[in-house]
């Protein structure tokens, strides 16, 4: 491995900075861990002890990296972070999943991604062009969530839908007429959940595959953040 | 009013960045806009020609400040700033309230003043030590949703318990026994939210001075985020 770079999409791998998304991801991704970067001054720290007890434990190096850590994380107080090889998964056929069109805003991406696993939805597809998942603004916004989910990246809708061509698709579009509350009283076993991007939304056309949805909110606001969108529909659906 | 400085908590005044949250500062709050700033830039553009018009019809001073308007925003695409002073409102006495205790990022005080506009909740308190309500970040991230709001910021929050001392308090609190879709069966017709900062959360004695409630997640995540927790409280109460 070549030394370390400020993230960039092009690179194989990416970092998880901070303590927790760092242990979330040796926790649960030990395998695409390439190392572990520590801060001098966070050595003996309970967090940072047991980082480095866990990746003693999986034979992963750790190396004293200062400067790589402001780098990465452009803060000051960055004590650790896991540099992991990026990863696709299989979507799980019979699970719920979320789709998020053309999302912009890394924060959005790793807010849902928290959200989705804090309120048991597991399997998230993108689809491009979107905010990189594995830029370490998205891990850290997802507080390491991201390592404890099935994630997969698409270039078109298109392929999703071919692979899980007979599911109920709910897309949330502000023009949608039937309400979430409605929305979900006739939801099979296991559905899907689309949203469109921060500015514009879904393409009209998503309307004729499946069952448009819109959360019931006054005409005061242009719409709801996407983020929280995404967490009311996820709440709405879940129960 | 002396030339325009960078934006200070301790200034009697300051800025809507960008041309939405103007317009809505504007449309919502005319006697307290003490200038409004375009950019040289923006001469012509559909957006900043209603706000000049707006602007005039209140005889309010335009100026061009493409200096300000980047000091100010920090961005290079901010095309126009409504300069306004600082204002406290009383709350409505029967209307139902969200208050925020301690909140400390600028991005969730801005989303959920937009969230609670959106769902239909006018009437917003935050208890100090707590992110600056009228830091441009904050008038940004609520899309300027803050100027159609009643906002008052309450040094203590026994102050605001004194003001509405029969209301019933739900504070969210992840050890509450009570889930959220519970705890709405039995709403008052007048209800406050009650939300703590998003490390530490609220202080345990909140249990006692209302009904404390959990929104029911897995133990796989921390805690939601605090704008997450608070859309889904408002969506459920709302209903």
């Amino acid at each position: 491995m070549p030394s370390l770079e400020s993230y960039k999409s092009g690179l194989d791998y990416s970092y998880a900075p901070g303590i927790f998304p760092s242990m979330e991801c040796l926790t649960y991704r030990p395998e695409k861990v390439r190392r572990l970067l520590v801060h001098s001054s966070a050595a003996g720290r309970e967090g940072t002890e047991k980082l480095c007890a866990l990746a003693e434990n999986y034979r992963i190096r750790i190396e004293e990296a200062d400067k790589a850590l402001s780098r990465i994380s452009g803060k000051e107080n960055c004590y650790a972070a896991a540099v992991f090889e990026k990863f696709e998964d299989e979507l799980k056929e019979d699970a719920s999943h979320i789709v998020l069109h053309n999302p912009g805003d890394f924060g959005n991406v790793g807010t849902i991604l928290r959200t989705a696993l804090g309120l048991g939805i597991e399997d998230v597809a993108l689809v491009r062009p979107c905010a990189d998942v594995f830029d370490p603004k998205t891990v850290r916004a997802s507080m390491g969530a991201m390592f404890r989910l099935r994630i997969r990246v698409y270039d078109r809708f298109e392929e999703y839908r071919e692979q899980f061509p007979e599911r109920k698709l709910y897309p949330f579009m502000l023009d949608a007429s039937v309400p979430l509350r409605e929305a979900v009283k006739d939801k099979p076993e296991a559905w899907t959940l689309v949203f469109g991007n921060e500015g514009h939304g879904l393409p009209a056309e998503f309307a004729r595959m499946g069952q448009a949805v819109r959360i019931e909110s006054n005409d005061k606001v242009d719409s709801l953040n996407l983020g929280i969108a995404a967490a009311i529909g996820l709440y709405e659906f879940m129960k």
